[in-house]
């Protein structure tokens, strides 16, 4: 993992070293805690920021791969001792050969810390006094703008206070700019045990009584009309299956009530609630020129024991395989219809739909807007070198990558930043070797070297407007 | 893009160079108008015969490349001028890295044009001025028979009189076979505004009332003996959906009653008419050993708004990614059944779908064809080199690839042979890399040679009777 | 195919030749015919042991290809005359570019037979003599101990007698493991025709009446019982459709009822019994710590006229599309809650759903077992150089790949042993990759040799508990 790691072409470097490397980070989608950026958290050890512990949350991804090497849940998400847990998974890493963790982890290691140990259980105790020692010093503040960062977007919920994007904003010492986003599930998931409850609080959050959809729709307006002081320019939907129906008020009035008042729902009057939220979400959206993100097909909590155990967002969620293309065509193009469909950025979780979801973005473009409609990159199970290339092959041969806002962590942790890193070696992997098989000409290697900056950088910067 | 374009080794060229290159065209599927082949239209300039221009049709798969970029509509398919659109086209060019546009658009200036530019902005008016110069002299027809087409066959209705294809045929100065394909969507698609409205023009043509099954029935093999006659050889079906029931002749009979008497079916009732239909088609095409190609999964004019301004075929479909397999095996094996299941093309639009596509084909062979169900060149959004390599390796891996009948261009211009190059050269790449690779000896490369001669050439010749 | 054969890197070699090589195969399943292990089979010529004759089972991978070449059924699974079968075989290879037969028939030539002859026309003769006279020694014993055969399991109906087992367990002269695996398909599809004839069969075996469903459970753990004594440590479903129903007693013994009175179910009807049986099934499984494996989603006898001709498991089974993940996810979770997992491989016959199926199996990890749930390796169509290649990536990104139990043949003959070979090769070609591009330390080449050692034959071995 030297300096050309992952660049296995001359024109790779090129593209790398001269045009990508020394970009700014926009994070335009993550879930970094707002609050621990405003304290610049400091962290007391390796396992606390790597692995999580105590009541911080931890990276999934490790705790997943540390499962499956049958550890115990007790030194993976538990009280157990932090070196313990850092020996295991620093035991474990040689085993994860082939995944991403491999890369992350020594990226991490390199980039924050300095520390070009292999990761394995001989170099487990000088990894960790190296990392403790320079985490004395490394905040996460510091962390962001080792990396370079200039914009991260958290994920927030529309009760959310939003206080401490606000603090943050006020202080003028740091420059990050540090924006929340707009997620507002628990109003769209009418299906869900609690819904009614969360529209009391939502009730309250926005000063107004809810009992009909007119109501709703006014309080929501108003927390995204807030978001927006706060200087949101996105939001992000998790739609776990696509529901729409186009339907009218009145019936979508009607299944809100019946909600409310503790009745569930049959699919059908689930369709027509959510056709009409997201419906009024994009109007909403779009006067303000805000990008909708669609976060399509996972599926939450799948061993119900371990959600009991360790609760939710803990590594037991999952890519779903059901066919939602004909929903999803029918809400862009409703929302198109009433001149209400803003930029948009479709994340693909399933491979297999790579190619029909790209295509399907295609449909939907817009005089003035690069990728008005485009597919996001590769994510979660997918954020790997494997799916980053899938994804940039479909973006390629049926979208036009060129638009492509790029890359994101979609992240819980301040040590993510080298995924950006990750990303942009493959996609300069990726453009160099067309122009070393003699696909793309070497006369307009200036060229693409702006388009791999414009997707490094430039476009997300242009597209949420930041 | 030399002369070794994509030929990644040594045997790859001399497949290439040795055995495919030199082979005439038979594009056994397109959607050319023939009166222009009959008229040997010539164009104004680039524009009209690369992009489209007035109300001739235009290039959907550039069409929506331009959208992307965020041009205005009416620059792609609309009013503005030629040299406009042309420039735009030219000035993107370099942005659609990795797109197969960029691989077709160059191919296109050299094969037909002697244009060796790379096209970018800069170079944007030579080559208009250079490529107005050649069409001057270069029509329609100069165009096939300097890509050394031998076959055509063009897409069209039941209800057509092939008027153009009867000229043509009696032309006895063109030796370009151009013959019609027999494609009875409408007749089939009862679910369809318009349907009644389109049985009664089928009565009208085919001379015969048309008030239940049988009449229709009638109707419509009097219209494939009049194909015949007219030297068809090939029936093409688009199953958007894949419907498909095994149902008696008075179920059958009642739907159609049903549709023909203004009255939405169920999907049930739909199925059955389809199921019958497709049966009914089945028999005419194998009685006259015809080759029945079925186009499974797109879905149709995604953006409503978009289809209101500009209409269908414009570049607003997609691909669809439900189950069919299930249906499309009742499907074969019904028609098998009762010896009626012909020579046999499935097209995969989508590709999650090519290995249980390419898995079923095998399922329904027989004696003394070669590939009698087999699956297709990649399709569509699919025809492309990443979506051909898919293609192959899965024809390689779960079928016979020396059976396919190789290369046709599904297109709407006379610049589209050089696709045939692609696909030759992609093919001799993939089948080069077996041997480079020591998994295949190079003591068969003559019978490997002539593998690569049948797919480009033999294998279509003898399927489909030409 | 030298000793290199797909080995493509110089680490790929070490890790071939130094780790893998030499390694016993451990068989995990397959569906070898215990009686000809035991009577030591011998074959009368090439083409019985390789392509099937008389009433012996063939090989449907060989039957498939040549059907699809043209070739009449008489001489493909008919009466034909021996040599003509293998002759046209022979003739047919070189045609098989690229098709996984092209690997195996030469491998299994070379290892058993020391044929290096390419197979082609020329050749058939002297390698239809050379291969017959080896025959005249090598039966079916000596197959198995020249491929280093440590243990096979083969696959057992719950009814079976399993004498042929017990007889090779008492032969002391025969050192090969030959475990029997309990699949109890027919009890379980309820839907089939022959349900209630099977489980009357079934209750006679068990010697108790079954006329409710504690006596069916009573007779199946009964069976469990008998094959557990006659070494059994493994299970097998085919799930051609996941159905689930997390149901009670009451309504599954009702559908059970039904069905034993020659009623048709409902799918709610024949999902809660599926359910309930799943569910005791996993009980019985998990407490006897065997492993069950899942085989998900292939159509069986696609053409019905084929099945008319020549029955079953002949080569027309196919791919199923449909999506299933919600289903197994609620079967897996709801065996968890239970304390009722078992050790699970899930077995992926449709590439598209590796991502959704591999990630699923990381949600049910287990304290102190590597991959208590994991993903099999690539199955059936699946099984050759891309499926596999597909599987490793999929495994390395989203699972842990070392945690792999690595191979089986799944085959019915005992010339498939090379494919042991086939995937060792292929994965230290994946491996030794990772180190060549500077992905993985050549520091951890040892590390990475042990790995392999796991995933050919450490893994199985402790998993299965052989």
């Amino acid at each position: 993992m030297d300096k050309d790691f992952l660049l296995d072409s001359e024109t790779a470097k090129i593209l790398y070293h001269n045009y990508a490397e020394g970009l700014p980070v926009i994070d335009y989608h993550c879930h970094l805690q707002p609050k621990e950026i405003y304290q610049d958290k400091k962290f007391r050890n390796l396992a606390e920021v790597w692995l999580g512990a105590g009541d911080r949350y931890g990276d999934h991804y490790k705790w997943r791969a540390l499962r499956a090497r049958g550890y115990a849940e007790d030194s993976i998400s538990g009280p157990d001792d932090d070196y313990k847990k850092f020996y295991q998974f620093a035991e474990s890493m040689p085993y994860f050969v082939g995944n991403p963790l491999y890369h992350w982890s020594h990226l991490e290691m390199k980039r924050y810390f300095g520390i070009d140990e292999i990761i394995n259980a001989k170099n487990a105790k000088v990894i960790w006094e190296k990392a403790n020692s320079v985490l004395q010093t490394l905040s996460a503040r510091e962390m962001m703008k080792k990396m370079q960062v200039e914009v991260v977007c958290t994920t927030d919920d529309p009760i959310d206070d939003l206080i401490w994007h606000k603090k943050i904003k006020e202080d003028s010492a740091f420059n990050i700019k540090v924006l929340p986003t707009f997620r507002p599930d628990k109003a769209v998931n009418i299906q869900n045990e609690g819904f009614a409850e969360y529209i009391s609080q939502l009730a309250s959050v926005a000063n107004t009584p809810i009992v009909c959809l007119n109501d709703l729709t006014l309080a929501l307006s108003r927390r995204i009309d807030y978001f927006a002081d706060m200087g949101a320019k996105v939001s992000d939907h998790s739609l776990e299956v696509v529901r729409f129906k186009n339907a009218s008020y009145e019936e979508a009035d009607k299944a809100l009530k019946k909600a409310l008042a503790g009745n569930a729902l049959s699919v059908e009057e689930e369709s027509v609630y959510k056709g009409y939220l997201l419906l009024f979400f994009g109007k909403e959206y779009a006067k303000r020129n805000w990008v909708m993100q669609l976060h399509i097909g996972a599926t939450r909590n799948n061993s119900k024991l371990m959600y009991s155990k360790v609760g939710a967002d803990t590594g037991f969620d999952g890519m779903g395989d059901s066919s939602f293309i004909n929903n999803l065509s029918a809400l862009l193009s409703s929302l198109e219809e009433i001149e209400a469909l803003p930029k948009t950025i479709l994340y693909c979780l399933n491979n297999k739909d790579n190619y029909a979801l790209t295509v399907l973005a295609g449909c939907f473009q817009k005089q003035g807007v690069k990728g008005r409609v485009q597919v996001g990159t590769a994510w979660w199970f997918l954020d790997q070198q494997d799916g980053m290339r899938q994804n940039m092959e479909v973006l390629m041969q049926v979208g036009v990558i060129s638009n492509s806002v790029g890359m994101l962590t979609d992240s819980r942790s301040f040590l993510a930043y080298p995924r950006h890193e990750y990303y942009r070696r493959i996609l300069c992997s990726k453009l160099g070797y067309l122009v070393e098989s003699g696909q793309y000409p070497e006369e307009e290697l200036q060229t693409l070297g702006k388009i791999v900056q414009n997707i490094c950088y430039n476009n997300a910067k242009e597209f949420f407007n930041f």
